[in-house]
């Protein structure tokens, strides 16, 4: 399907936002009237630019406070709308879009109101331009679709019809059963917007925090698909505001946007393939890519050891934690599998990369490509996600356990760019399938953090991706920053790091005798997890004991953790506690060497 | 009177925080548990701490989720409170505030949480600890005052008394008439905050937008009067969360913190001085620095102009405009002045400093450094603002306009990091009396601009601060960035600068085209603007004309503008315009001069 973004849901000036509309592969735009007005192109070079860049102008938006206009005013109103359809003349746009009022003094007569449309149909007859009426969920005189559905049908005019906004219409709570009634030919025009469900007035709400389908909790694919299954052939347009895209990178956004809509295409193509719905899909050609993998499991993580010295150290404390090599450079405890990258470098150690199991690699890159994403350079197959995580597939089949008893990697951590958050998410959910779920928010002493888990459908790959809010720029530590293994036994694993004459993160005491007063531990069980510091939760199933590394490399750590009796979630109740250690142990002066990884022996 | 605040209003680790709240001159704390829970500080290390920092540990906080218990849990509870109250015995604390309960299964029956508020209250008093409950505003149980004070009333214990938090009370809409049958001994703890009234779930209003009392618009100080009136001689507390507040360097925040309660003292010395609070006034300490200006005007702004080169050029830009020397390095066009500093530099030209004209520069100074703010160095009579705004201050008699037209500075911008707009608010107002003004939110191409006016009750001083959301490093152009001069005729103004060769900020023609959309003007008068390209706004009252200059030196420019028939207001509406024209002028080709302040003639 023909596919367009409304000029104002990417960032910079016009000039540049056309640019990246284009790269990103879009067929046109919905020109947005202050976009023009602040810039020195003409409407003869608007045509011109476009023309070059392959973009069609689709809309012309939006036209404000029309309908319900005191009487006295509304010369003033239609002296404005011609001039705004003059402008489209030279553009050679013929779809514009009237907002529902927002004037303070509109009256809600609405017999006025469909008198005033009909005004405005009649002027865009003469010049050859179709008007679709859009229910602003905050406008004064229409807020709902039920509404602007009513006053178009008032006015029965060929050259007014509706629009519909996937935001706006579900954000208020209305779903396809809103269009109950309107005829495919009288949708004028459709804008597909998603959002995060948030408590807070809708107007903010939707200037802020709207985000492209697939990134929010709208239920946007069905509405969409019934737009289309009752006739409207327009493009697929999406209109979204946020922080977000005012923020970020022009093309980053262009291209985020372009994979959502490639991503709905999908989801409409499995809607239509569902039993319930056989029969009812409309001839257009939808997005048709190698399926998502069904099953995601991690393989490894590829950590960077940061050269020959400290290589040494990360060693020692991989083979304190019971990793040993098996050659091909991969250590192993059990399921759980490190490549080590000791080439020569002068950064600090990290973790560079995440190892992905699936059935089919090759489908995954196809796949990726089509919606394309960047394949890392070199000869693996492997994928750059938005923030520069390195992602590579691996065939399930070659999975194998080495010596130990570890049982994999339970999860592992990403900090990304605040801005870049939703685009990560894209990544995971567009190539591999994986779905994201509640935010958290952390305080840390700092500022605070957010995190949201990103799992598969099927398979044991989790991600969590973190933002940190408010962190100074010195201390933010993107990329990959946790890796988080499942043990059998992690006091066992406390007791041979110690053997081996190394620290863990510490735990304060006062940690102990706060859980002493929330939880009715048995003493003998409390001492325990003081004597090795271990962290303890209880869930309303199961229980969780985890430990973490201090502060490696660059700033990165590991976490060993072991599940009881089905828990889930990732302890986020001592979240605080780590953030706390981790903080302190940055802050340390030099000459206190408590809370370094490695121990002198 | 006594001044505490509580550790989570701070960020950092609970050592930085301590330090922070300690230098800023606070006399005590409120110790947040979970600040507590995550430090290696023993509850002793704590104590010995506290007293070397001067530092009281008045209320331990908070203990949640105590009443409604259902019934067969409640030993759990007082398992946990009595934990809590042997921690406190440690840390020699008698306070302890109990929140209402959050628990989603608590149990709204008022006779149970009276019984089950007294358990506990009988476990305090063995414990030596006073109680205090607060209605949190979003509790399950409680979220109003007079809830919590009817549930205490049952109790009838004396170790059992009720919180008084401003921020839930205001934002519940409970002032002081909610206090009416309390008496002053039943209220255990006085806590103070503020908030901008914001429309937004309560939860997430308290937790990301509280402020220190001063910064809001909650009526904070007449609640606080009534507090005292009715005996509570506990301290003034400040418990505030927010983004800011976590974010910031705690010993701005701490500072700021400080300054606030000081602010309150002298509002309620003020509450206490009117005819109808006579006799009112408690027997206590107020602070009673000397007051704040009456009325405070713009003097002259300096500019560093960037060394001899660049000199050159502003100069040759300060000349066009109708400025001329007058000895002592003051240059004039009437009443507007400006300070060139040509003094060598490798920096770019920038606006470096503000004159303010007060009727005694002395007093303000002394008054500032009874708030504790910083004097600028050397030998003039200045201070810097928490930003680093150089503010100097000037006798107004002195105040003498020179040859020329222009009518004076009518205002000056400001960017500021988004951390430092309270504190900065809060200089203004704390030193030279200035109120802020509502939040205007502008798109710009890279992010959101904010802005809010701050003015004084009497005089023409008006600073206008904005903070840059999501702009990148390398745009941020933080301190003072723009000068507005009020002038009689802005078209004279562009022949005169056009008349030297010079350009002013361009305009797009699309500009004008919707100008001519947007009002009725009069054909010639608009051609007028459009050949000057002079941008024009209309408000209920009056007209506004004015001009930019491009972008200069280290990102400032000028403004020229016309107020017509009591114009109010900035021009908001061609805000949009200048930042896309500006932005515009950063991202030319360098082999494009067009755009820049200076032609060659």
């Amino acid at each position: 399907m023909r596919k367009a973004i409304a000029t104002v849901s990417v960032g910079g000036t016009l000039d540049r936002k056309l640019e990246a509309i284009s790269a990103a592969r879009f067929d046109g735009i919905e020109l947005f009237d202050a976009d023009l007005v602040s810039s020195p192109l003409s409407p003869a070079e608007m045509v011109a630019r476009c023309a070059d860049l392959g973009l069609a102008i689709d809309l012309f938006q939006p036209i404000r406070d029309v309908e319900g206009t005191p009487p006295d005013q509304f010369d003033a109103v239609l002296h404005r709308v011609r001039a705004k359809f003059e402008v489209m003349g030279l553009l050679g746009v013929d779809r514009a879009l009237v907002c529902s009022s927002v004037r303070p003094d509109a009256v809600e007569d609405r017999d006025l109101m469909a008198e005033q449309l009909a005004a405005v149909a009649g002027v865009a007859a003469e010049a050859g331009i179709r008007v679709g009426y859009e229910a602003l969920a905050w406008g004064r005189t229409t807020s709902r679709f039920a509404e602007a559905w009513d006053v178009v049908r008032r006015v029965d005019h060929p050259h007014l019809g509706v629009v519909v906004d996937t935001f706006h219409m579900l954000a208020r709570g209305d779903g396809p059963e809103a269009l109950a009634d309107v005829p495919g030919d009288r949708i004028t025009f459709l804008q597909i917007a998603d959002a995060p469900r948030l408590g807070m007035h809708i107007l903010d709400w939707s200037r802020h925090f709207r985000c492209f389908p697939g990134q929010g909790n709208l239920d946007v694919a069905p509405l969409v698909a019934d737009v289309l299954r009752r006739g409207y052939r327009g493009p697929l347009s999406l209109e979204v505001f946020s922080d977000v895209v005012r923020e970020a990178d022009p093309r980053t956004t262009a291209l985020d946007a372009m994979r959502s809509l490639l991503h709905l295409e999908e989801e409409l193509r499995g809607w239509w393939d569902a039993p319930e719905h056989a029969g009812e899909r409309p001839r257009i050609d939808l997005f048709d890519p190698p399926a998502a993998p069904t099953r995601v499991d991690p393989a490894w993580v590829e950590i960077s050891t940061g050269g020959p010295g400290p290589a040494r150290e990360l060693e020692d404390l991989l083979g304190a934690l019971g990793f040993t090599g098996a050659g091909q450079g991969r250590w192993h405890n059990g399921a759980a599998t490190v490549l080590p990258d000791d080439s020569p470098t002068d950064r600090p150690a990290a973790v560079t990369a995440l190892g992905v199991a699936v059935a089919e690699p090759t489908d995954v890159t196809t796949r990726a490509e089509a919606m394309l994403w960047p394949r890392v350079r070199g000869g693996r197959p492997g994928l750059d996600s938005p923030s520069g995580l390195s992602v590579y597939l691996e065939p399930s089949a070659t999975l194998a356990p080495g010596p130990g008893d570890w049982l994999g990697i339970d999860h592992v951590g990403a900090s990304v760019d605040p801005n870049l958050l939703p685009a990560e998410q894209s990544f995971f959910r567009t190539v591999l399938g994986m779905r994201a779920g509640d935010m958290t928010e952390f305080i840390q002493p700092n500022g605070r953090m957010r995190s949201r888990p990103v799992t598969p459908a099927e398979g044991d790959l989790r991600v969590i991706l973190s933002v940190d809010d408010g962190t100074r720029p010195d201390e933010a530590r993107r990329g990959l920053n946790q890796v988080a293994f499942a043990v059998p036994d992690v006091v066992a694993v406390v007791r041979r790091v110690r053997a081996a004459g190394l620290e863990l993160m510490p735990v304060p005491d006062n940690y102990y005798v706060d859980l002493a007063a929330r939880f009715d531990l048995p003493e003998a069980q409390l001492e325990l997890l003081r004597e090795h510091g271990v962290l303890y939760d209880r869930g309303p199933q199961g229980e969780l004991l985890h430990v973490y590394t201090p502060v490696l490399g660059n700033g990165f750590y590991l976490e060993m953790l072991q599940r009881i009796d089905g828990y889930r979630g990732y302890g986020a109740p001592n979240t605080q506690i780590r953030l706390a250690a981790h903080s302190r142990q940055r802050f340390l002066p030099r000459d206190r060497p408590q809370g370094r990884p490695v121990q002198a022996r």
